[in-house]
């Protein structure tokens, strides 16, 4: 039997454990799943026989090594930061790794070390980044290897709430880690490049930025500029394309309306507010506007942000219980950001059967034969519950799948990768299809920036 | 003789190498100038007999430590963040120091050895911190030795031009280093407090949160809330105090236009744009706005930011040449805020025969046998050529006087400090009036934020 370690039984750990108990019988797999708290590796196993549940603290050392030593392959779904202790132990005892995370400049510095002991260290090999890497490679590759010139690529991504659960006026509920949603576009300018110019979005402008894309059956949505998607043109091989934009994908009429929180400073995580534990919700808004001894909270923001009062944003605020002065914060020395996360939270939580959805697009231009073409590639997948959800299928199935294949000799190429080589590719994504995470591709005359050749 | 090191020569060194030139021979002084540039320090000294130039590296130990060790007394001009290898020189060899820049948290961790040595470190003794801090205490410490308690301190401060050199739009010129202009206001929010409510407005709000002011004979002003108003409550002994703001000044007008930067994200000092060297400043702008095939940039950025074709900011952006494809940037790998400051400078650099001008004001609500009053207190003063500027007087003379106070035995308590105390800002603020430098005081009514007792 091959033994596989899993650190971290979370969220996003539920549909990989499912995918390699699942194929444990056929493939001879003993799943050894570690976590902090060991009921939620136990949850996920269900009794099966060929796993097991352990107590794993990823910063005992002697227990660490002991674990990676006994494995043939290391599965780490720990946030990226923790990542990097489990790496050097992997190379010391001869182990392939896999991560759905970033490369980060500390794992990239093993790549040699890799290398040498025919190690395969796999990242990016979830959803986003993952699949988007994977689909996108494989288009790219197709144009390139028929003589095509890549002329624009855009990639959306987005985990939002299913239609059937979609039950608020915000079109929103957190199916991700919220933290993450409240600080989305922090950290700098978002840049990318349209038809050779350079563009930057500061933060504050960046929820008024917005695009809108139609997504085949699935209706239309927005998408918010990733923060750097320049870098993507040579981890693609696209140093010369002149389009290259990556964004986030929400419901139509959510950025707007999150841009008020930008605007009064909520989502700011810098500083800690004092005698934030005892404020209503409606203090917490109060902090932000200008005092006044007569007007209303209400009125102040109303003005402040010249939003008028048949503006449905107003009601998403409403809606929040933003105004309240019965709901308390709760929360000691508390970030705007987290401030605001509470409230959120009282709001957007998935209800017992509410159901996730991942939405994927990319947008593909390229000339050939002296003609330009641009082919438009999606897949929307629902949840199936709060465990399995869309987006612990479309995280955990390619980093089970990438495993499996890792441990079977099937991919083989040492060093610390991502997913953008043939040979990763094409059977991770043939056999997703197999689980229904399948693009539909579809192709159009080249629409770029400019269809109509209009010039003003 | 005495004798004084005084370490950088740059803009601000001017008025006060002139104070201790004019006071050497009363006083007995001999000054000592070092500058990595002589010819500064030369410039200044211009052949006095009583002082000499020296080229000093503040990074060369052994020539610091010589130095330090024939001083009787320390003068650092640098930019704060060289001041603590010299502190540390300063405790070795028992000599005290004088600064005007605020109190890092390595030069207060020299606070008990500096003590121990019976050393005066005297800090935040130029303009602001410095007189602000003399002039607030000296009229809190008479409010509440007459038996009244504090309800309001607002206190307001700015170095803009004369009314005889404002020859632009903006109403500005740089008469201060033109980086900080550019990035004032950025690294967090800005957080003060009204009425007992805490207030946050974050960087892209704050141009547009102004507040007037009038001053006396001066006209009328706006200021932009500083960083963090809310610390001086502890430093002034005023915690309990329900309003407390500290603001900087601005001609009218010029927020609300700054903001347009702001806005666009120009101020972004965090990241580099490609090939930022050749571009035009009209290229610079159409960074920060979407493409489009047809629409020039004015256009777009006046759709984009809602501008009117008659208001007056669009005039001011003009003023700039912001639009020209003419006009290179010539900076290789600049952030957009190092583009902006080229493009400003161009326009808001000082003539040969301009101006500057430093306005001040505090306001002081109070209350004492029951009823409440207003005390206001302001200065203007008006620099004389372009090398004794109302700035390095206002900041230079204090720091003269105190050094030569100090000197004389005159101001004793050792300690890392700053002007606080009666000890320190009485003698020197009377000094200062001698030089001109002279508060107006007026009472007025109480106004606090409801003057009418308005309730809606």
């Amino acid at each position: 039997m091959k033994n596989i370690l899993i650190i971290g039984a979370g969220k996003s750990s539920s549909a990989l454990i499912q995918y390699l108990l699942k194929t444990s019988e056929k493939e001879a797999l003993f799943l050894t799943i570690g976590d902090i708290a060991k009921e939620n590796a136990e949850k996920l196993i269900n009794n099966h026989k060929n796993a097991t549940a352990i107590i794993l603290d990823v910063f005992d050392k002697k227990q660490r090594e002991e674990q990676v030593k006994k494995a043939d392959i290391v599965i780490s779904m720990l946030p990226a930061r923790f990542h990097i202790d489990v790496a050097k132990d992997c190379i010391t005892f001869g182990k392939h790794m896999v991560t759905a995370s970033y490369v980060s400049d500390e794992m990239k510095a093993l790549d040699s070390f890799a290398k040498e002991k025919g190690l395969v260290f796999m990242n990016e090999i979830g959803l986003d980044p993952g699949i988007d890497h994977m689909s996108a490679m494989q288009v790219i590759d197709k144009i390139k290897d028929a003589g095509g010139k890549m002329l624009l690529f855009e990639s959306f991504c987005g985990g939002i709430v299913a239609p059937e659960s979609d039950t608020n006026l915000w079109n929103y509920k957190f199916t991700w880690n919220p933290r993450n949603v409240v600080l989305a576009g922090q950290g700098g300018a978002a840049m990318f490049i349209q038809e050779g110019t350079y563009k930057y979005i500061p933060y504050h402008k960046l929820f008024r930025r917005s695009e809108f894309l139609e997504v085949n059956g699935s209706g239309k949505f927005e998408a918010i500029a990733n923060r750097d998607s320049l870098k993507y043109r040579s981890v693609y091989g696209l140093d010369e394309i002149p389009t290259m934009y990556r964004g986030t994908i929400r419901k139509v009429g959510f950025s707007r309306a999150w841009n008020i929180f930008i605007q009064l400073g909520m989502t700011d995580d810098s500083y800690t507010v004092e005698a934030s534990e005892n404020m209503s919700y409606r203090d917490f808004v109060n902090l932000f506007l200008a005092y006044s001894p007569s007007d209303s909270v209400e009125l102040k923001l109303r003005s402040y942000l010249k939003i008028d009062q048949d503006d449905i944003m107003w009601e998403k605020l409403v809606e929040l219980d933003l105004f309240s002065t019965e709901k308390k914060i709760g929360l000691k020395n508390a970030t705007p950001a987290q401030m605001l996360q509470k409230i959120l939270e009282e709001s957007w939580t998935l209800a017992e059967d509410d159901k996730d959805m991942i939405v994927m697009q990319h947008l593909f231009g390229y000339e050939m034969n002296g003609k330009k073409h641009q082919i438009e590639s999606s897949f929307v997948v629902l949840g199936e519950n709060q465990t399995y959800t869309a987006m612990s299928k479309t995280v955990g199935l390619p980093v089970g799948i990438a495993a499996l294949k890792i441990l079977k000799g099937e991919i083989t190429t040492p060093g610390v990768q991502i997913p953008i080589s043939k040979e990763v590719y094409e059977p991770i994504l043939k056999e997703l299809e197999a689980h229904g995470i399948q693009f539909t591709e579809r192709t159009t005359s080249y629409l770029g920036y400019n269809p109509n050749n209009i010039t003003g």
